[in-house]
């Protein structure tokens, strides 16, 4: 498929088979994402791969009951930093120091660069910014999983405080974002699947200046 | 190039050569933003593509005088909605239950539960909330322009404020969130070129629940 028929091809699959993706193919899009790229290098986010049908069964729960959860191979859970601390920016630019052969002085520079970013921003400006970048990453991963002819179906709707609490995520400094079900269309039992694409007009999206 | 291939051979480009990205690639980067897809379908953002020069070197000014931004071939300003309106929310939902061929009582429920999901929402939730769609979209530019083997650089570092003001964007209800510069790589005078990509490790990233 080129980009374009991918995209055309997938949807917001509502209904799946509960076919499991190959190992190899998730493990593509998992790739993916770890190479997309995140404001100051941070990748503020992780990623929750749940196979576990139980773990799939509870998380339905708290999401409105939608059936694509529990007939996914793999539900991912996006979870997003809840600040920028200085914790996390003195490790990420450490890292990214020993991994680009920089010197201390580089380090000590983009730690302070960062910090003053952040410092005496709101806790949403953190998360926001957080979910921001996790969301690039989501949009890869949709591309990536498309090209793969593999559904992907991402979910905002869901109780977050619900979800951050079954997965212990406060006392980790995260906060869940969005779900994504990876799995295989159900075509005769999704509606979804039979109605068609609507983007609005392409010159309502973009204007250019010449 | 595989996907893996393009995102390790893509970098956030600080020196661009200036040489024109042709018109049939800046269309399928467009035309991938104009697929990508949005929560409840809204795409609340708007791409200005800018080829122009003069508007280009203005735009540098209010953004840390980042050279790719004069360098690049086109420098594509996203700008989200700063708020969902009812206006907006109904204009979105009478388009998709037309395209859809949906009835009259399916726009009236849907209607209801957006405004529902939006109503009593702080201004920063509207906003970030119409960003993390918007990057949805740049993530999958990125992945499709380095397929294309173009060069795309993201950049928040810009003054959003002095930005909306230049684009005359308050009065459209739309605020500046990202600009991606297109073009292809000075590599004799990037530094940023020569360093390593760093990722944390993906064991990091990720947490497998089997």
């Amino acid at each position: 498929m080129t980009i374009n028929e991918a995209l055309n091809w997938r949807y917001a699959t509502k209904r799946m088979t509960g076919k499991v993706v190959p190992e190899n193919i998730v493990n593509k899009i998992m790739e993916s994402i770890h190479l997309s790229p995140s404001s100051f290098g941070f990748q503020p986010y992780e990623i929750f791969v749940i196979s576990n049908q139980d773990m799939k069964s509870k998380i339905q729960l708290l999401a409105f009951n939608q059936a694509q959860i529990v007939e996914s191979s793999h539900l991912l859970v996006f979870v997003a930093w809840d600040r920028y601390t200085e914790e996390r920016i003195d490790k990420a630019v450490d890292f990214q120091v020993s991994q680009k052969g920089l010197s201390e002085a580089d380090a000590i520079t983009q730690k302070n660069i960062a910090k003053n970013f952040f410092r005496e921003k709101s806790d949403d400006f953190h998360f926001s910014h957080a979910v921001k970048q996790s969301s690039i990453a989501l949009g890869i991963a949709l591309l990536t999983a498309a090209l793969e002819a593999v559904d992907a179906s991402p979910m905002e709707g869901f109780n977050p405080v619900a979800l951050d609490e079954f997965l212990d995520l406060k006392v980790k400094g995260l906060r869940s974002t969005t779900l994504l079900a990876l799995g295989y269309r159900d075509e005769e039992n999704d509606w979804n699947y039979k109605l068609n694409k609507a983007r609005k007009p392409l010159d309502e999206l973009m204007t250019k200046i010449i």
